[in-house]
């Protein structure tokens, strides 16, 4: 985010506040920061503030991060969880300060040195609870998000939640636990060895940082239980189709599942990609 | 594999035999065969055969594609399941010719319009029972799949067959349950909005034709039983962890399936993947 920022000018400097010194020096050499600062001095020297660690430690930290802003200090953050980071902060005196964000992409990767331009763009953006930010702040996150060519979806936290638990959260346990599946039975080398392009993208998300995902489960983990219930269903279909040689029924699933290459390739999308950006309100 | 073997120059000439007048057009148009032949006239006059049909019509054709073929006539198939195609035809006096082979590429796609170059290199061919085939047709297969850029392994019918299950099938199952869950449960105009490059590769294989992947789940159901029953074991550890809020055991999970980026990015292979071409004899 920090080089897509520099690149496009939307910040004139951005300062890091960064804990592992390795890091924080990766994140110099790089040219993703300018400097790095203390905490404090960091948030009085800003005018917008992105929070971006893992969900458990912004909830912690974001009445910390609102106590020590200046009045006209924009915050937002970026993880994939909203409900616990919101109801950490709902009764702040600082809460209209504080645009929650999710922009929905990444890669397996961490740290500074996986940092990667033009990440965002194309990508979708969800903004939640807009209306409790005030006016000058929120258009000031949506101006970012914007800047990064994202999109911008707005929804409650509640259905942010519940929404990302099916299509980003359960991706990450079903690729986890195929991984696990597989290194319990085969060998090693005949993985390897016989891994071909349909295993690797399946799996691809195994790669992903317990650190960071463990927590987003955890403050999930409601939404998570029913994700995982509905997919383990789906699963046992396809197991009963085999156990009752139900050959029919096996292809009936197949030809719905196929059903979401038209949605993933827009067919049936009511939105158009190539606009500079899509302010949709989803009512549930 | 024919736009490669023309490519290459392992083919003089390519005759197609296709039921489709549709795809036989669009092969010809494409220049991925030299001419459409009925199938007696093209078994008379070829080499070498590729079987390239759904594993169950496979299993179907062979006997007679064997009938048919003169004394000298190479022929190999290139199907994901190899224990049902091998018994097919296993008293059969032409039993020699035959040397079953599983090359493990592809794309979600079909039809010759989705034909690609360069698919199959560096990339693992199996190739079944080898000692059942007589040594020119077996020599002949290899440098098929030696034109084509892949790295060989050996292993019996049986041992394919449940390796796939793992490697390759079960992926495809949890990618179509994948799609069916979320279909099931999100508005589709959420799921395409929402989408992240995590979802999209994750879900991929869900786009895969179910006229090619019914037959195999099928000739493979008694080890798809047992990997999808594996597969739901540690699916159900995930959902354990999380609703007996066992953070530590959660995170173990995903550091264990981290394991997979070493095995995948090679290092904890013994196979060096530059080599042209790797011979490897699994035992179990």
């Amino acid at each position: 985010m920090a080089k897509d920022l520099h690149r496009t000018n939307f910040a004139n400097e951005i300062i890091g506040v960064e804990n592992s010194p390795v890091h924080a020096q990766q994140a110099l050499d790089l040219g993703i920061v300018d400097r790095i600062e203390p905490l404090d001095k960091a948030l009085a020297e800003s005018d917008l503030v992105i929070v971006a660690i893992p969900v458990d430690k912004i909830a912690v930290a974001l009445p910390a991060i609102l106590d020590l802003i200046p009045a006209s200090t924009t915050v937002t953050d970026v993880g994939s969880t909203k409900r616990q980071i919101v109801d950490a902060i709902k009764d702040h005196p600082r809460r209209a300060n504080f645009i929650p964000s999710h922009p929905m992409c990444g890669t397996e990767n961490s740290g500074p040195k996986a940092a990667i331009e033009h990440l965002f763009e194309g990508k979708i953006c969800i903004i939640c609870d807009h209306e409790e930010g005030k006016p000058q702040h929120l258009a000031l996150v949506e101006k970012l998000y914007q800047a990064l060519g994202m999109s911008i979806a707005y929804m409650s936290s509640d259905e942010q939640d519940h929404t990302t638990a099916f299509v980003s959260h359960l991706p990450h346990v079903t690729a986890f636990a195929l991984a696990n599946a597989v290194l319990a039975i085969e060998d090693r080398n005949i993985i390897f060895d016989l891994a071909s392009g349909g295993f690797q993208s399946t799996v691809r998300l195994a790669k992903s940082s317990p650190q960071m995902w463990a927590p987003i489960f955890w403050q999930n983990r409601d939404y998570m239980l029913e994700a995982l219930e509905v997919y383990i269903q789906h699963l046992k279909e396809f197991k009963e189709c085999l156990k009752n040689e139900d050959l029919d029924q096996l292809i009936q699933l197949m030809t719905n599942a196929n059903k979401i290459r038209g949605v993933l390739d827009g067919e049936n999308s009511s939105m158009t990609k190539n606009e500079e950006t899509i302010i949709k309100l989803y009512t549930k």
